[in-house]
This record gives C-alpha cells, structure tokens and sequence, in this order.
C-alpha cells in the first residue's frame, strides 16, 4: 500500500504441529466424542473447555427426549471412504499446469480429491460413509499467489477446465458438490496456502488479507497487533475470509463490527476477464456500479476472491460475558425486541429456547463437591422461588464488548430491560459456557451419526413480528410430519435466536433424528429439511441469512425471487464467464449453458 | 405487506402551494438571493432562517478574498433559455404511450424538456443561460404507478427509444445529460408523481415508499408516524429516495443512521428483463447474488427504481446542537481522528476549513444592540484571551441524535476530547447556524453567476493518514494553476470534512472564480475541476464519496478500475439491457452499442 506510511507486513503465519483436520468428520484430528465404559460421553483432546470431562448425563437425557436407545456398543461402523470415483484424466492441462506449480502444488490424492467435493451437510457426510459418492474433483491445486490463480484460470479457460474454489471446507449448503453431469476436468482451487496477512494499516486502521487465511488465524495474528477485524462465525476455527465474502457470511459480534459486508473494504478477484482491483481504498465511495458488491454471495460462480482488504478495531478495552434467564421463549423474544431498538446492543446476544437450555445443562460435567452444592442451589432459586417451568425456561448468553464505559451503559440497559420481562441473571460463567459449547458441540453431529443420529442445523432472517411464530410453526410442522411418517421415537427440535437487527432476527434450528431401521435416512432427514424450509417461507423467513444456496436450497430461488431476478444472474453469470470457468453450478447457474469439451483429452 | 399484522397506509402526500421550483436556478421560485441598494445582499421568502436578513459583509468579503470588484449593478444577464433544440417525433411511440397516460402525464413543452435534461453542474446551469444547449430529451413522462413504468419500458424496447429516469434533478455528475449522438427518441421518466409511502410497518420498523418520493415529504410524513428514516443529504429538499439509490447517496446523518446502502431492505425495479422483486423483507439475508445490490449507483443505466422497502427508526428523544472552534484545521482533523475511533461519534459531525469558517461569520446579518455586544464578547474572547488566530481557526458543527442518555455520553466524549486538542466549545446556536446555512447557500451559486462568478463542490473520500494532504494539496495546485493562467484576482478555495468513517473521510470541496473578461469561462472552470480531480486521486482519493461519476467523472475511471472491473460493468450493462434501452450513457457505459434505430420514424 504505497500511500500509507505506517504499514506492517506480518510474516506468514507459521505452520503449527496440531492443527491437522480430520478428513471423515468435522474438525481436528485431535478431538473427539467417545463414551467411556460407564456410559459417559467425553470429548478428547484439551482445545475446548469441554474437553477431557465425564458428561454422565448426556445420553440418558437424549435418551429420554428422543424415547429412544443409546448405548456405546450399537453402532453403524463407518465405511469411510466408501468407494472414491477415478479422477478424470487431462495430460496436456497438467502438464500446462506443471510449468507453474510445483508437484505439493497439485494433488490427485483421492481422499485429498474426496474431501473437496463435499461440505458439512448431513447428505456429504452421510455420504463419504454409508453412501455413494458421486462426482468429485479430479485434481485438487493448492496457489500460493494471485499471479497462480491468474494463471490457473487461464489454463482452465484455454484446457475447458472447470473451476470451484475450496475455502475452509465448511459449507452447509452443498456449494463444494461438483455436479454430477459435468463432463470436463474439475479442478478445486484451495486457497489455504494464501494465508498471509499483507500489510496491516494501524492509522488508517486496514489490514490486506489473503483470501485463504482462516479464521482463527486471523485473530490471532492481528492480536499480536493490537487489533482485530471483528468477525467471528461459527466456523472461525476453519473458514477462511475468501469463503466469507463468497457465502456472505455473518459474524457472531456483528453488532459491534458488522457483517462481512459492512468489514470489507476492497477486494481483489480473479475472473474470467481478468483481475478485478482498484487503485485505492478509502472508506466509502459512490463510483458507479461495483463489481466487487457482485462477489458477496457469488459462491464461485464469477470468480476466486483473492485477498481483501478489511477494517480494523483496537481490540476491546473489557469483554465481559453474561447471561439471562427467562420464563418463556416468549419472554425472551420480547426482551430482545425491546433491546434492538435501543442502541446498546452488546457485541453478541443469542437466546436459546427450552430443549438447547436443557441441552446445555446436559453436557455439564460431574459436579462435586461445593460445586456440586452450588448448582443445586441455583437450581432451588430458580425453580422453587422464581417459579421458572423446567420445561419452559431459556436462556440469553451474552458477550460485552468496548470500553468500560460502553459496557457498563450497555449491561445497564440489558439487565434493566430483562428484568422488567421477568428476566434473572445468571452470572458470567454461564455465558461463557454458552459460547464455548459453540465450538465443542460442532463434534457432536459426526459422533453421533455412528449411534444412528442423524442432525443438521439451517438458519433463517425473519422480521420480529413472525420469529416467534415462525419458529413454533417449524417446530410443530416437522414433529407432524415425523410422526405421519412413523419414525422412531422424538424428533430433536430446537433454535436459538443468534442474531438480532432493527427490523428482525435470524434464527437458527436443529433438527436430530434416530435412524435405525430407516431406509434411505439420509433422504428422509432431506425431505424433512425441504419441508421445514418450506414452513419457514410460508412463514415470512429468508431462504437463508448466512449460510447461502449453493445447491441444498436453489430448487427455493424461483420462490423468492421474480422470474427477472434470475433471469439478471443468469444473465450476468453468461456475461461474465461465458465458458463456465467457474463451473460450481451453484443457484442452479452456469450449469446447464456449459459447453461440452471439445478436446478428446477432455475425458478418458 | 402481506405478513404484519399492523401496517399503516398513509394517504398520498397533499400537494402544497409553495413547493414549486425554478427552472433556471437551484430550489424554490419563492427564494433567491438579491442585492440591495446599500450593497447588502439578501435571501428572498422566508423559508431559511437566513431569510429576509441584510447580510452587508458579503460582499465587501468576496470582494477582499477574491481580490475582485463585486458591484450590484455589474450583471452579465441571463439568456435562459437559450435556444432549445426541438423535440424529435416518434409518432408510433406516442400513440402507443396515449394508450397508457393521460395526457398531463406526457410533455414536450420545451422548458419541461429542458428542465429534464441536466442537473446542477456549473457547465449545465451555465449552458442554460449563457451556452449553447445540447440533446435534450424528446418527451418527458410522469408515471403514477409500477405498471405504467413497466408499460413504458416495454414500449420503448418496441419502439426503440432510449429511457432515462429522473428523480429530483438535483444531479451534479451530469448523469441526466443526455447522450449527444444519441439518434433515437429520448424519453426522461420523471419519477415524482409515484410519491407515495405505500405502507408503514412500525413494528418491525420498515416502510415501502416509491422511488419518486421527495426527501422533504419522507422526512415529514414518517414524522408524523413517530419515525424518520434518517437520510439527510443536503439535497434532500428535492432529490428523491429512487435517486439516491441510484447514485449510492450519502446522509448527514449517516453516523447514526447509515447511508442509503445500510437503510434500504429491499428494492423494486422494472429493468428490460422485468420486474426486480422478491417474495419478502427479511433483515439479512445470504441468497446468492443479489441483483437489488447492483442498482446502487447504477445511475440510470439498468432500470427504473420503483419503490424500496427502507428501515425505519423512532423520532430522536433528544435532538441537541453543538459546535466547537479549533485554532487550526489540523487540530480539528486530528480530533475528529481520535473521535472517531469511539463508539460515540455524534450523528453528523463537520469540519470547515477557515475560509469556509470565515463565510459563515460574512453571512451573519447586521448585529445590533445586545447581540452585536455579545458578539464583540465572543469574539474578543477567542482571539485575544485564547490566541486563535482569525486567519487559521477552523469550526466543527454537530448535531447529537438519541436517547437522553446517549446524547450525554457522546457530549461528554466530543467536548472532552476536543478540549485535549485545544479547541474551545462555541454553542448550539452556532451549530444550528451551521446546518441551516446548508440549504440557504445552495442558492448563492446561480445568484453569484450573474455577477460574473462560478462556483461548484466537488467531493471524494480518503483515507485518515492522507486527509489533510489532500485538501492541502487540492486547494495549492488549484492556486498553482490559477495563477499560471493568469485568471482574475484570487480564486475562491475551500474545504470541509462532512462525513467520519472509522478508515477515513469524505471531504467537500468548493471552487469558485471571478470570470469576467474570461473566455469560453465555464470550460475553464472544468478544465480546473479536472485537474482538482487528478490531485484528488494523486492523494489517494476516491473518484466519488456520493456525487457519483454520471459523464462528469467517467474519464477517471480507467485510472481507478481495473481493465477486467470496467469489462464487468460493460459485460453486465449489455446482457442485462442488451437493446440499451436505458441510454443514459452514465459511466461510459452502453452508449457504444446503442444500435442505430431502424423504424424510419425514429428521428424526423
């Protein structure tokens, strides 16, 4: 950045010995579910605060919500990997790309080549064990700068070559499914090794940062500086800032920092018609129509997002954790509500309903001793002398984040406004648990999928006026047509609100089921997910608020968007890649214009 | 709005007597500046608090500043209108149109013509009056509802006539100048009669108002519902919410409030493929690409805004004026730095430079009596007590909106921090002085042109670390290149920050010069803006804060885009209105392909 006189150009994060992920279920190879021969689940490892705890009550409580069994030795033995498709052959376009990359470039591995034609849906993971895999990679490349993107995309336009970039993997949409008729080469174009911080900008408070970082390892270089960029989903652990802007991601701390789209400056992209870049940054512009808005959401369909640049904030002052309880769902709906309209959000607010309270008591550990006597009491208070229903009750986790001052006018105005809704505080380190569990909770799903569980979690936005009947209303709708359909036990149902905006709320569900004895599971849980989608829609919910399209959720788009609208991305879709180059199929776009390869070495 | 349950359908806005406007200057036909025969100038009417007030120091100070004579009887008088061109016929076209409008709703009477074919630069109001008049448009259409504008956008494709809409006029990018070469039909779409708010939501705190919809109106109707929308840019008399979506606006109050891209939920638009709509408004959403982003700033160029669906935000419970002098601009930047960098920054918050400081103290009206004792106090104080120096000091004007609490925070945080950086608390009145000079001075510009002065503001936004280089520096070349071509007295420079973002500011420009004995003055003016320009960008200035490029600005673009990001907009331009049926021609776009017409009654 030539203009700025201050700039730091951080080294490239070092590479560090545990950080390796597993490639049949979600996350670290390090971490893990297992139950112990007393029953009790424990979680491997020492990342996560859960980590390493006797949880005696986690499967006789799943036991009794869902009437069904579970016990440690009835298992469905993962046939990881099931049958791993032959790669496509396409000498010349190797041998093309060999001028640029070296050998650790380019990987035909095929668990390497298997592990970046899938996400974290339910019907991925399923799949790589118990079912089939259909088309995959052929080659996986690995850039390590634009000038190789640039590159790649040439040779993939001159071989007809089709191109999806690979982020952190972590797509719950489908968006990393090659689609099964596409008949030319695929390449998945994994961005990890373009994971460096560019510079930092401490005046102007920026930071250039390449596509391919991951979250965590962004927090963690910018920390050493003394910032940080605010954005905090989820799947921090493994997203990367490419695949954010890609999904239009959403930040748990988006009411201090923004969305991806409020924290983004500037980004750097390489099309089909070249690189998109700007001569400058500044804080705010009105300079015709912006390319660079079109990637937000784009899910590598117009191009591989290079590097952007972001803001930066000082890291807070104080960060302090909290948590409400609240007698109903309800109550907490409305106490949310009345916080949104003032302007002391904190950081972060989520509210949990009943069954997610329930869960995260659940997961507690063992207590002993004084512990052990402290919680009971709790307990006795908020049950006995508040008359809180055990089966009505939820909870808000909450994170502070700014000066003291701020914080301080901040927890003033929330526990004031929850305490006139029947609110009670529950202290900070429930509030820490909450978003602890967070990142523990994320092993749970490929655990218990070997217990003949299967879950996923999808998300809505939806204005305040409809959250509440819109999350009974999904509810209610999947439990009839669980029960219509006879399948064993209780379904597992719940949300949590995790977002609040002046006009709404986004919502987030899970749905659990037990599938033993179910043919086809994996196809019932998505003709389940399709329903619930439905009621959602019907309800005044978006088609997603984070999480995106990619192919789960394009049969919806004609739903909610006028014929025109997608005649518009189709169009500029056609326009901006006339040959496909960027051949995801993602939206339904692209796919069915691709061209058939015209060279034999297409396909052998 | 199908989903709330407790929506608000306001009546159409009443017409008012007093609302019409000028055609051959800025505003209303009630206010205009004059010159007394004691040589004070006044504002006609009674709309502005500088109204009907004898300001004798303006003049005498242009007079010094400039170093130039300014007499009231030495007029260049204007010729306004100087010959319009005739309107080409396209009898088909409008015989198709009388199926559709009445006739009130169609005009071709020349000044309405006129009027419809520029906005406010210096070379259109000048070309009206004293220049040679370029392509105007053809005929001018009022539609009253969406499917009208659908019927006229489908006619034009038939007929092949070129559409370009017009909200408040109030362009100064010369977005509504039509294309010179431009052989077919030109219809201006003059949005204003689909003024309505179509529903209000006061729960989930939207309301869906059409694209015609002036700011005063919005402002004033939701008022009455206990609501403000927030978007005040200094226009907001006249432009219109349709116009400031398509030039990506920017309100005074954007702090509190956001700017036009933060506000709006949700955009209609007719474009040649359609109706742009969606099926809902939800309050974030990650559903693909999203078309309803590209409209911002599109200026004209893909279709005709007809409504959006924008936040709302209940009345301020405190509204306080503010305003805080500075003994140098440089301190005034670097308090508003440190500002900044809090989470307490005032709704609007503006910096002027010293000469601007000095304009203000010039229209201040004959003092007499207590008050011109009181200013002699003030003045005697600043300047001898605190050693300010009258040709360096500068002056910040906010305006706090919130809650009582609020509003007490951030005073105490601005005031605190201003008092660190030297500068000296100077009252609300000041403050409110401040903003409402906004509006009365928009009408010194074509008063001052008849004696022989031109003058414009010209934008940009720059990061922090160069803000106060690039004002420095933009007003020294100016200087240079004044003196070099050996122009009349001194020229009229001066500067102000009107908009704080964490990463930088926007900083507003005026530029004026004593033009007599001057040849061919109005291209010398733009011939100077042009070099502003390169000195803007030279300092790592945008092309544009919220002016937006229109054909005033176009030429930057290659300096500022890369090759392949102007490909996109032109790719994107020609798949989405491949007939270019949308001629605006604004950021050099489509124009080229406009294909002949080639119905022999295109032009006759």
């Amino acid at each position: 950045m030539e203009n700025s006189p201050t700039c730091i150009f951080p080294p490239a994060p070092a590479p560090k010995p545990d950080e390796e992920e597993s490639l049949d279920v979600w996350g670290f190879r390090d971490t893990k579910f297992e139950i112990l021969s007393n029953g009790s689940v424990r979680l491997t490892g020492s990342r996560y605060s859960l980590c390493d705890q006797e949880l005696p009550s986690l499967l006789p409580w799943v036991s009794e919500v869902m009437k069904v069994p579970v016990r440690a030795d009835d298992v469905y033995p993962p046939a990881y990997p099931t049958p791993i498709p032959e790669a496509l052959a396409h000498p010349q376009f190797l041998a093309e790309l060999r001028k640029t990359f070296a050998e650790d470039q380019l990987s035909q591995d095929p668990k390497i080549r298997l592990r970046h034609g899938h996400g974290h849906t339910q019907e991925e993971m399923f799949a790589i064990k118990y079912g089939k895999i259909g088309r995959i990679p052929d080659l996986v490349v690995f850039p390590t700068e634009e000038g190789q993107v640039a590159t790649l995309v040439e040779a993939a336009l001159k071989y007809e070559a089709c191109l999806i970039p690979f982020g952190g993997g972590t797509s719950v949409t489908e968006a990393l499914r090659c689609p099964e008729n596409e008949a030319r080469f695929i390449v998945s174009v994994d961005m990890r090794r373009m994971n460096r911080i560019l510079w930092i900008d401490p005046v102007n408070r920026m930071a250039c940062i390449q596509a391919g970082a991951v979250g965590r390892h962004i927090v963690e270089q910018l920390k050493g500086h003394g910032f940080t960029m605010g954005h905090e989903p989820d799947s921090i652990e493994f997203s990367t800032l490419g695949g954010w802007i890609a999904t239009h991601a959403s930040g748990m701390k988006k009411n201090r920092y923004g969305n991806i789209e409020d924290l983004v400056l500037d980004i750097h992209a390489v099309t089909a018609a070249g690189k998109l870049e700007r001569s400058s940054v500044t804080p705010r512009e009105s300079v015709g129509s912006d390319p660079r808005l079109w990637l937000f959401g784009s899910e590598g369909n117009l191009g591989i997002v290079t590097s952007a640049v972001v803001k930066l904030f000082p890291l807070p002052e104080v960060q302090n954790y909290g948590s409400i309880l609240f007698p109903t769902f309800k109550d907490g709906v409305a106490f949310l509500y009345e916080l949104a309209q003032t302007h002391a959000v904190p950081a972060s607010i989520r509210l949990v309903d009943n069954l997610q309270f329930q869960f995260g008591m659940a997961l507690k550990p063992k207590a002993t001793g004084l512990k052990a006597l402290k919680s009971k009491l709790e307990k006795f208070f908020v049950v006995k002398l508040k008359g809180f229903d055990p089966q009505q009750m939820v909870a808000c986790t909450i994170v502070f984040e700014g000066s003291r001052a701020e914080v301080a006018a901040q927890e003033k105005t929330v526990y004031g406004l929850a305490k006139r809704r029947g609110g009670m505080k529950a202290g900070a380190e429930n509030g820490i648990r909450g978003y602890q569990l967070t990142f523990g909770i994320a092993y749970i799903r490929d655990f218990v999928m070997k217990h003949y569980f299967l879950a996923e979690s999808f998300e809505t936005s939806v204005p305040w006026s409809q959250a509440e009947a819109l999350c009974a209303n999904v509810k209610r709708r999947l439990a009839e047509e669980y029960e219509r359909r006879k399948l064993p036990g209780k379904p597992f149902l719940t949300c949590r609100v995790t977002q609040v905006y002046e006009t709404g709320v986004c919502v987030y569900f899970y749905f659990g089921y037990y599938y033993k004895g179910v043919p086809h599971p994996s196809e019932v849980y998505a003709e389940l997910e399709v329903i619930a989608r439905e009621e959602i829609l019907k309800n005044g919910g978006s088609l997603s608020h984070h999480h995106g399209i990619g192919k789960l959720r394009q049969r919806f788009l004609p739903q909610i968007k006028s014929p025109a609208t997608l005649a518009w991305v189709e169009q500029a879709k056609r326009a901006l890649d006339p040959h496909n180059v960027f051949g995801s199929g993602n939206q339904g776009v692209g796919a069915k214009d691709t061209p058939a390869p015209k060279a034999a070495g297409g396909a052998q």
